[in-house]
């Protein structure tokens, strides 16, 4: 059974007559086309008992038809009102729709009053978006092999950082240095944009790349990521240019602790909680508590930012096959950041990381 | 009066007691902070008669208060409830709220579903979206410096692009040149990814940049721009490698008549539909109306999909600073495909294009 029958599955059972996937993302998982129509609407609508199809703007129809989506395929010109194609559409297929479901952390409200307006009478209260993370959690065999592609890409990315980074060259440079040899080898999406962030620059966790020189005897936090056929990679590294100070190799060796004693304890069973409590231990016993300023890690797959989160509070029991960031940092402002990251997928007994490139502090330039 | 003031002022006049502006870009329109939340809740609060403020993940708090806002940033951790938090901060200020304006077309269902359950009698129905699309709409002098700064951009890389571009280099290639020189310039970030397409595959419009190779004699069309401290370049140009065809001559021709003639027809007082109909009509006459399968333009400042549409069916009367592309193209299945595009704001009597660089069919390689 594929993913949209397991969906159709799920509709039966709650007796909802139409689902309106809106989230892009869910829209390729279903369907394997992929697009981010931005403020155009793509909306996949799936029955329980008959069809789906695809409502899209019409410059994307031929892109949909050449896919290999074996079901219709609706358009609508720019100028057009895309909720009364849709309605029009439904109501050409279907006698009784009293039953919508949404996904609620996506739709907008003027998009889900549209739709009202069109079917007044029908409720739009049952909510997609946690049955869909649910199927979307535990990754495929495919979306593994997606995955593993992807991390491949983000070890050789960290290799040319680490031949380019040296006292002199700015951050910037060296972002563009990665970038830029990653699409002469035909990898032309990065998940995010390079992060690089040397010295005290990197104490800012949420900061950008800068055109700040790197010195020497400073750390290089190295954040990147890759998308191979629609999902991603997402790995950290620091570094050490030139003679790494006792401080600055004191608070990676926690940050590496941390990161491994998480990794060591990933299985079936333990909660998401749990993982970032272990990590979070081991930086607080070494003093560092107060500096490790966000959750251990995230979901991924077609992005950084699905479930599991790996945090306080979420007992979510993890399953085999999920993936996540483990991704502990010690930011100390005006002095350093460190930050070690690999994506893994949990195994029957344990877990397999995404990345590969060593985590020991390396000492480059 | 500020732009803040001119909200809060349109709050009294409709007896709104709260604005929630969930949309990051108008955050940043307000606040001067920009920063896309992903999925965490980045929330601005604006009052008729009082202060406002910003809810933010904690991890933004600092990069607030560095960024000169002067009013009060609440922060919330991972493994709080933001709609709780932002509901007790709104209690301990106000004592009556009773009507909540919203942005329909960006909040989601779920965060109004998470706000009413906190204020179950208030009211959600009034949309601020039209009223901010509103504001955004006609430019202040601080913003046109910076679409004109990214304009310049994109000229540059369209130099790069046009001293790189010859028969046997990829698609994929070009656009890396033109990226890495932007960024050792410090031109960090893209407004999208670089479009290069050459020969029948630029006859996709949303196909993307892809490992094949230029050959001798083919058009090769560029779609790129840059960001500049938060507002974008947008621009396409398509020139010749070796010694373009007599077709591929005539319907760069078209495009480039088509794209001059609105060009030359914008100034105060003509509608947007108006715009669209004088460079289609172009395209029409000379016979290739059925591969004109856009709109003419879309507004331009802090995104490429901000008001006001150049399209059929939009009245909207044009004024001056408002700021927007004309990107007429024509796409020949299987043949090859064309688009010029600058983007421009309305001037007293006419108009100012922010790019540059010639558009008369040039032959490169």
């Amino acid at each position: 059974m594929n993913k949209l029958q397991e969906l159709q599955q799920s509709l039966q059972q709650h007796e909802v007559d139409a689902a309106y996937i809106s989230n892009f993302e869910d829209i390729q998982y279903f369907t394997g086309f992929g697009s981010d129509p931005i403020e155009r609407v793509l909306a996949l609508f799936v029955f329980p008992d008959d069809d789906p199809f695809l409502f899209a703007p019409a410059l994307e129809v031929e892109d949909i038809q050449k896919s290999g989506w074996p079901y219709a395929v609706e358009g609508y010109l720019d100028h057009e009102h895309p909720f009364q194609k849709i309605a029009d559409h439904l109501r050409s297929r279907h006698r009784a729709l009293h039953h919508f479901a949404i996904e609620k952390d996506n739709l907008t409200v003027g998009r889900l009053q549209a739709l009202q307006a069109e079917f007044p009478a029908a409720t739009f209260e049952f909510d997609l978006t946690p049955l869909v993370e649910q199927l979307r959690l535990v990754k495929t065999s495919d979306e593994l092999e997606k995955l593993r592609a992807a991390g491949q890409e983000a070890d050789f990315a960290f290799q040319v950082g680490f031949e380019t980074v040296r006292p002199g060259i700015s951050e910037a440079d060296v972002a563009a240095e990665i970038e830029y040899r990653l699409k002469k080898r035909g990898v032309m999406e990065m998940s995010f944009p390079t992060l690089i962030q040397a010295g005290s620059h990197a104490s800012q966790p949420h900061g950008d790349t800068s055109a700040r020189k790197i010195q020497e005897n400073e750390l290089v936090l190295f954040d990147l990521g890759t998308v191979h056929e629609g999902y991603i990679s997402d790995a950290s590294r620091t570094v050490a240019v030139g003679k790494p100070t006792k401080q600055q190799q004191a608070i990676h060796e926690v940050c590496l602790e941390a990161q491994l004693a998480a990794q060591a304890a990933v299985r079936p069973g333990i909660t998401a909680a749990q993982l970032d409590q272990i990590a979070r231990d081991v930086i607080i016993k070494a003093g560092y508590g107060e500096y490790f300023i966000h959750r251990l890690g995230h979901g991924v797959g077609m992005s950084e930012h699905e479930f599991p989160s790996i945090m306080e509070g979420n007992d979510l029991v993890l399953q085999e096959n999920m993936c996540f960031s483990l991704e502990p940092g010690i930011y100390i402002p005006g002095v350093a950041g460190v930050r070690i990251e690999d994506c893994v997928r949990v195994t029957s007994a344990g877990c397999e990381p995404f990345t590969h490139t060593a985590k020991q502090l390396q000492t480059f330039g």
